[in-house]
């Protein structure tokens, strides 16, 4: 007989069938009911047990966290909170769960402590609800830009290009590590290594996209993303993944249209497809913030902010507009921002986009046409010479979401730009060369993904987004 | 005026609307006939000058490479060769490319020239026709696993576990390359990287997909992996992508259905969606082969072999079976492997593999049930005590495109073979842990995406079905 999923019995409902399922065991209550979940679905099966079939020593057996097969016809509940139950026939036992050593028993635990057990945890209504969530954005994204006629590109992880600057890397090298070859002026040969170069891993498939989009059009990357920084905080990861899409014949505007449309759609699609597990984690945020003094807890609960982000339009102002409100709104008067905003030019912090974002508009914003030197060198330099073609996405309680901007398309400015940077023009050949050859204007922005699995899950700390998060100190399993 | 893609303006001709498009010029012939191309499409467009009303300084632009604009009425075409074309009213170019510098013309470049200049390869048919139906495949694969219950989880790329022993791996650090600090034995101390630990890059997703698997029921990775192995051959890449679907409460029979089924599907899915390329593709493949002996082309046309893969069952043979056969083939006895079969246990090399597909079935075939001592640590020990219950898919032309398994559940087995192997246990507490609590019989396989790729594209190096590929030597852009 063929095991059927949770998910498909309980949207089909046989009733009167005999059925087979297997998961594992959330809670054994009376020597009789089983509620067993496989991971299929946030809900679970009850599985009705007459415990006069059994032997006392199978009953032993089952406590959560065991991993059972059970048969049995399905018929409809007697009891409340579920539709239909299972009665059961037989079961048979895959594998037990001593409750004196499974780490995941039936009562609250803490995120902390569920980070510590990351091979566990997923075996949680938070953690399967997040993860059935990430993996849904996931294709939501893909299926977006497929029916939107972009190609899918791998950008390379190992990169022997270190031009970004997007941030610190991490080297990847098969050298001895404790006597790595030397030259004849004393440093590391790498010429001796694995690539014959020093390589690291990328921090951003931006470059090589553009590659790409210069010769299909439309392409975007979805591939994981590295900064070496020691910033251990709720917002930051090691290892991420990031999406960068890359348009050719796209000004900031369309880009900035893309992307807007693009989050409305992703947002869409989870709001349709995982109705239980967002309104599982709405509660899970609102019982969360019950602890928090008012001020800090959300405005909207999480499907109401979902649905507000995708029936509003995202606000689009100009660095210099955001500059003028920043600098006379009532904290920046009232000394209340840790970084005074005095004048046009100043970086923006976290504190002034949450500031725009969620006091000032109260809804998302789009930012553009940033100081050119606040920004990368492959911007597009407006007409008035000092402003590039640049703009970040902020969203309430996540700040940056989106950062991207129109690519400097001509040689001219770009290889000067280059030189004032004293960035390596033989680094960027090929980069170069799309300038070179056939150049036009294009654009693109890169998403981090953990942001948004964030942001439509509720969840506070990044790390509770992700399977195996990476930060300093940590790469444990 | 919003711009068309080529695509969509084939698809729907909208005869006698003025349109626009934007792209590169393929050819241009008798300063009139522009065959345009953006990417979107293999085909290109066909744009007419009347270059009576055009300056001679413009003309003198157009050349194969430039990034054109072209506004003009779609008509239908009085030349051969295609539908429909535009009259062009208006041509502004976005960029040139001197004929006498640009890499890209329009004549036959070697696959081994075009390596060379991976920035802009994509700007060839054939490259474009490889990287749009790696795109198809990419998302074929997602579909298939979302349509049929499973969730996508993403793996960790940077590992601090390196128990798996797939081969050769990367270590990833940010310690001073030329002196690390040391500890007091004299060793590096690894407690002052950035993870405070070896970290290496995965070279498989399996053990940390198990994790999941065990949690949400069925999941599948769809990453990057890597090898930091020495073999420059046209099969190896030191950094591929690789799907790796896990599933619990499957067997290997189980596993092998899925494996079957899910490959008939995706490649079902270019032959519907990639029709064009697939086309352009064959007429390549077969072009190229034209320069071999008969003994070395293929038997079967590109299209013809993928509907043939789809419409046939996969032959299931066990190993034991599988060495009979080799034992008593002719190769063998008349000693033409560079490895002869003797006994029962030998290894399979590629030689051996392609026998048993190309020579003897015809078709693809599943091996299964290998000796223990030939396959990996957590593989399920069948009841014969020297067999384990492993599976290999092996292609016509690509040998090995699937490798899985059952996996070994049994605590205690587990932990015997993990000791015989001398592997150090506390390395895989988190992975034992999945057999300590709630332990099931699971199965999975692992697929190399450009494997994949160049089955479906009939490519016969690798590094042409990745846009940058990374070997030994090289980690160019």
């Amino acid at each position: 007989m063929k095991s059927t999923a949770i998910k498909e019995l309980l949207a089909k409902q046989p009733i009167g069938e005999t059925v087979e399922v297997n998961g594992w065991v959330k809670t054994f209550r009376s020597n009789r009911f089983i509620a067993l979940n496989d991971g299929s679905t946030l809900q679970n099966l009850q599985c009705v047990l007459d415990f006069e079939k059994f032997d006392e020593s199978l009953l032993k057996q089952i406590s959560t966290g065991a991993a059972l097969k059970i048969t049995g016809k399905l018929v409809e509940s007697q009891g409340r909170g579920q539709s239909v139950e299972i009665q059961s026939d037989d079961v048979f036992v895959h594998g037990t769960a001593d409750p004196e050593t499974y780490p995941i028993q039936p009562k609250k635990h803490s995120l902390e402590f569920l980070r510590e057990k990351a091979h566990l945890r997923v075996r949680t209504s938070t953690f399967s609800a997040v993860m059935r969530v990430r993996s849904a954005l996931a294709f939501a994204i893909h299926s977006y830009f497929q029916q939107n006629g972009f190609y899918y590109m791998h950008a390379p992880i190992i990169t022997g290009s270190d031009a970004e600057g997007a941030g610190e890397m991490f080297r990847v090298t098969t050298l001895d590590p404790k006597s790595p070859p030397v030259d004849e002026k004393g440093e590391v040969d790498y010429s001796q290594d694995f690539f014959a170069k020093e390589t690291n891993l990328t921090v951003s498939g931006q470059l090589e996209a553009e590659t790409y989009a210069m010769g299909l059009g439309k392409v975007y990357t979805f591939g994981p993303a590295f900064r070496a920084e020691n910033s251990n905080t709720s917002r930051h990861l090691a290892e991420f993944w990031m999406i960068e899409p890359e348009m050719a014949f796209y000004d900031l505007d369309a880009s900035m249209d893309l992307a807007e449309d693009f989050i409305k759609q992703v947002i869409s699609y989870v709001l349709e497809n995982c109705q239980e597990d967002l309104a599982f984690l709405e509660k899970r945020l609102l019982d969360e913030e019950k602890s928090k003094p008012q001020n800090e807890r959300s405005d909207m609960a999480l499907i109401e902010k979902l649905k507000f982000i995708v029936d509003n339009n995202f606000k689009r102002v100009t660095y210099t507009e955001a500059i003028d409100i920043l600098k006379n709104s009532k904290p920046n008067k009232k000394k209340k921002f840790q970084f005074p905003i005095n004048e046009w030019g100043a970086d923006l912090q976290s504190e002034h986009e949450r500031f725009l974002v969620e006091k000032h508009f109260k809804c998302p914003v789009i930012l553009f046409d940033y100081p050119a030197s606040i920004k990368a060198f492959y911007m597009r330099l407006n007409e008035d010479g000092k402003t590039v073609r640049a703009m970040d996405v902020l969203f309430p309680g996540i700040g940056e979401l989106v950062g991207g901007s129109q690519r400097e398309e001509r040689l001219d400015v770009l290889q000067q730009k280059i030189k004032e940077l004293d960035i390596d023009e033989k680094e960027l050949w090929w980069y170069l060369d799309l300038r070179r050859f056939g150049t036009a204007i294009h654009s693109g922005f890169g998403l981090g993904f953990e942001r948004l699995v964030q942001f439509a899950t509720g969840m506070g700390n990044i790390r509770d987004v992700i399977p195996y998060p990476r930060s300093p100190q940590n790469a444990e399993f």
